[in-house]
């Protein structure tokens, strides 16, 4: 059976492969190596990418960590005390410096307990500024295709599973055009922990070719002040959901996390306007009214 | 004994008079009102400036909500069901052009059930993006000249809960330079509801007196833009805070309140750069030194 050490070692390896990707795409920006280590076991690789080309702040960062088990956490799954956890990880948020190409995030995560219960989480999901469909359907087809490889089944469940996550409940909107999410994907009578790690593998190895995609098709895009305006009042909801709803960002800063590393996430600039009206039929307006759950993307109709 | 109606007047007299000193002291800004009514009962005046010539975004609200007591509520208080509640109360949070100048934020409020429980709330914190020893002393003195007014303890018991409650945990630094803060002032044995109330509106009457010092001390020093973006950077962990830990906010957002009237008191704009460390000895560190529970202002020595 795969072991944590092996996971471990894969989750590095793919940090590595879409830092190299990215340098060479950006063309400019450089990652920033911060290699940190956790009081109580583990630590991390922190990568920093400012004011590359393309990428205006990004963050691409590798932890294993590990120690005793949270108490409340412990309850949580109704487990004795006394318990160790390993947990590891690859977390990425790239914001653009062009409002015309999408914000994106993935993670990938492992996590272990002594007494043997493992599973495996994450997710990918975009946020872009300006919804445009034909990106949308490249982008939930890609994924769909992804999860096709591993289970009929993967693709409509995780693409709920991030429609309802992925949500800005106060401003009853999504926080983009969502993607997929998944958690606590265990070995069960179904799959192998082998078959789990393998679909984990092809989501990380998605990134690289959807965020690429992604890129070419808006980057020679013209813009001005009014979208870079609209970008940061858009970042703006990328802060409130982060700050308010992410259940990673929430349990860093509830369990003493690395701070800086955490907050990697928040965009180098968000504005808040109060109570911003787009014009109707605006490319805002039209925006704001894709920021919907339950959009068939993959077939482009509201379903 | 007062009743809800007089202290909801005095209320939005209060929101009134604050909103017109700050108009003729802005010289520039004026406040744009919206009503608004709240489906379930109640409603509220929120006015908002922007782009004055001190003051970049504030809003000073007023607002009076009643209905049916939430369920979590009656049950975190032990009440039996089917409960009404009322609610009032003026919010300030003023935004400044100068970094120079502080942010400050007021709250007074009152609640009421309808079994007869009652309860003023309320608190008054400055967040300035650099420390002055000076303006800080000021402004506690002045606080603890308000408290004193009206009971000995009153400022060291709500100068300490305003360090406890303006504190950013994640990061280990307080909001700013604490003020006051107070919750479920009742009236006992020891006070009347009179002078609870009586309390509350000195502190209301000490917004102005309190602001205008801390404008006029500070509002012709110069600045250039290493001044502009620290001033970005401390906004960021004012919106760190508000969505983070203010009880309000969650309050407001966790029960579907008015969104724009809630989110007023985040900044025109906040900025997140990784990892930034001032130089040794600059303002900017010297003020990061200073925010920390436990100082006393008004004698300026760390306890």
């Amino acid at each position: 059976m795969v072991q944590k050490i092996e996971i471990t070692n894969w989750f590095k390896s793919l940090q590595d492969e879409i830092c190299q990707n990215l340098e060479t795409k950006d063309g400019k920006g450089k990652f920033h190596q911060d290699l940190w280590e956790r009081p109580d076991g583990g630590g991390g690789r922190t990568r920093i990418l400012n004011d590359g080309n393309i990428i205006e702040k990004g963050g691409v960062n590798f932890s294993a960590v590990h120690g005793d088990l949270p108490k409340n956490i412990a309850n949580a799954l109704k487990l004795p005390p006394n318990q160790q956890f390993y947990a590891t990880g690859v977390s990425i948020v790239l914001h653009p410096h062009s409002p015309m190409i999408p914000i994106i995030h993935m993670n990938i995560r492992y996590f272990e307990i002594s007494n043997g219960i493992h599973w495996f989480g994450g997710g990918i999901d975009v946020t872009p500024h300006y919804v445009h469909k034909a990106d949308a359907t490249f982008f939930h087809q890609h994924l769909k295709n992804t999860c096709d490889q591993h289970h009929k089944d993967y693709y409509p469940h995780f693409k709920k599973w991030a429609d309802d996550y992925f949500y800005i409940k106060h401003r009853k909107e999504t926080r983009g055009i969502g993607g997929i999410f998944f958690d606590r994907l265990s070995a069960n009578e179904e799959f192998t922990k082998e078959q789990r790690f393998a679909f984990v593998q092809s989501v990380g190895k998605s990134f690289i070719p959807i965020y690429f995609h992604l890129v070419d098709q808006n980057k020679e895009k013209t813009y001005g002040d009014p979208e870079k305006n609209w970008q940061k009042l858009r970042r703006g909801r990328y802060v409130e959901f982060n700050l308010v709803y992410d259940k990673g960002t929430k349990f860093g800063l509830d369990t003493d996390g690395r701070i800086e590393s955490i907050l990697m996430s928040l965009p180098p600039q968000a504005n808040w306007q109060y109570d911003v009206q787009p014009t109707p039929q605006s490319p805002e307006h039209k925006t704001q009214q894709l920021l919907k759950k339950e959009i068939d993307w993959v077939n482009n109709i509201k379903s």
